[in-house]
């Protein structure tokens, strides 16, 4: 940090995920004494604003980081597992939102109000969670320390966002098409990369990311291991179980997530858990059935909390409790938590 | 039944399941002597086609059943508990697809493919389950025979059509609103009667049907009673436990069910399970990840049958599987069933 501040760099700035990280920045507590927007050689020369200040952007490159202090990137896995070495070996502290370190055992993967502890043990880069991985983490995380928790089944409704700008804009493409009642078409979704292409507009896929060997999709596999990981478990500690489907909806910004847990304590009301959340850190309980409050993504959007709603027991399985999960999946799913690990790393005074 | 065959009433005849019953009956083995669609006054007057023919319908009375053999009732739960008993008085037997008599102990709720040797039981009147209850028995019912049952754990993605035609044209009216980058409005969803009313156009809605006062729905109340009344259990029988959260997704035909369930047995595969399927009626089974093959609710639409896939084990849990279900809400779910369950009423002779 010179005296002027940190210098900031943007792996991937013009994104759905960069252009939020630049406006949380923005607006968060860290001072910036420059900001470097990077991209791929496509959108260099673009510019951004950043403070009211029109800032080009520049192709990434390893130089590009001399002088860097902190590195936000959201470029995708393979220009994170690229370019992120090349800014630690020059000085860098990295936050990354791609999945590219996240099982690392020397990268933390980090939800800061879950385990800003495991902060202290980075080596130059520090992993964002799956977007689908942080709102369950800030809802569960409080109930598992209070009461313990043996088992997670989870069920996501997950927004076209999470996909990148190219899926939003695919399906806005085919709302228009359906309402004309033509027939729609595909490229993007449920995997860009993948052999076949769905509509999603007006439809459900339950795919997320490419499929394992074993039948579950990679999102899937990313929420049941991230979350042990988080947690502390492993998949040879069946101490918590976790098992997740995850599923695209035709919600623009905004995962939704119904989820089941099994706490060791078996005497634990709906009201101790709202008591419990209604005090927990960047979480707001919106849980009156009578005055039909829940959470909802239209409503979540652009909000930094996670919501929490339908809060209620399995009346034949004492200790099980049924929730319902919202949070913006670019803000505290990507963007928000990417900028408030870098808050977190400024405070503790663990950026050089 | 006259030489010519049996005289039908359709009740509820303009509706979205009620014009789906007739071209349901139209396909169907049953021999039609006359057709006679009946509505609200509002209604009476319009017309209907019923093979090539063009039929005028009436005002539903207590005297538009003499002579009727047969009534398929979908005109809301308030009407069905006025007229039905009134048709059964003059002979009709009647097949109800709202929930008036659903959970009446003299009222067999059916599901053909599940438990068409209850419809014997009849006294004039059988229940078509919910919509979502019945693609999940489908799909249930021929592993809980295997394999035995220990628990249900269900998440619903329900489609708008679920509510109705006036449901589908609000869902689209917002899409082109928001396309517009207008604000939305909303008069009906989630449930028309209730208080408030939030746009369902790219947003997620976990209210379906009034709350209880215990805090589940009351359509997730009917999923775990209908359940245990189809599957032949209690709530005082803890043998199958069954919880449900169910959630409104902006899809206009198709519901999805992520449903995780337990078994007796734990030695049993997912190949065993798609084995079993494959051979079980009524259901369709498209799992193969490698080739990206999946229920979809576009795939589904216009087809009778319900479709499995997704079906995998949870690692840490033996006995224990996740499973994606998708089927047609308007016919598996409505229209197809309730003519189905005339179809077998004929068969089995059980009407005069």
């Amino acid at each position: 940090m010179s005296e002027q501040g940190y210098h900031v760099a943007i792996l991937g700035a013009t994104g759905a995920v960069g252009t939020r990280i630049i406006e949380q920045l923005e607006n968060s507590n860290i001072n910036v004494a420059s900001l470097k927007p990077l991209a791929s050689k496509h959108s260099a020369g673009k510019t951004v604003t950043f403070n009211g200040q029109t800032v080009e952007i520049e192709e990434a490159t390893p130089e590009s980081f001399e002088g860097i202090d902190i590195v936000l990137a959201s470029a995708g896995g393979a220009v994170s597992k690229e370019l992120l070495p090349e800014a630690v070996k020059r000085g860098a502290v990295c936050v990354d939102n791609t999945s590219a370190f996240r099982m690392d055992e020397n990268v933390p993967l980090v939800v800061p109000e879950v385990n800003a502890d495991q902060l202290k043990n980075h080596h130059g880069i520090i992993a964002n969670p799956n977007c689908s991985t942080i709102q369950m983490m800030v809802a569960l995380e409080p109930i598992r320390r209070k009461y313990g928790l043996k088992q997670i089944i989870t069920s996501t409704y997950q927004a076209a966002s999470g996909s990148g700008q190219a899926a939003i804009d695919e399906l806005i493409e085919q709302v228009k098409t359906y309402v004309k009642g033509e027939e729609m078409s595909a490229d993007i979704m449920p995997v860009k990369s993948d052999k076949k292409h769905f509509p999603l507009a007006f439809n459900l896929l339950p795919q997320i990311d490419v499929f394992e060997e074993d039948g579950y999709s990679h999102e899937e596999w990313k929420m049941i291991h991230e979350t042990k990981k988080i947690m502390k478990n492993d998949m040879n500690d069946t101490e918590l179980k976790v098992t997740a489907t995850c599923v695209r909806v035709p919600v623009v910004i905004g995962h939704g997530e119904s989820v089941y847990f099994e706490m060791d304590n078996q005497d634990v009301t709906a009201d101790d858990i709202k008591e419990l959340l209604s005090h927990s850190p960047g979480v707001i309980v919106e849980d009156n059935p009578a005055e039909q409050l829940y959470p909802q993504p239209l409503t979540a959007e652009g909000k930094r909390e996670t919501f929490v709603g339908r809060i209620r027991p399995d009346k034949e399985n004492p200790g099980a409790f049924n929730m319902w999960i919202v949070s913006d999946n670019l803000l505290k799913g990507a963007a928000w938590n990417t900028v408030q690990i870098a808050e977190e790393l400024v405070k503790r005074r663990l950026i050089k």
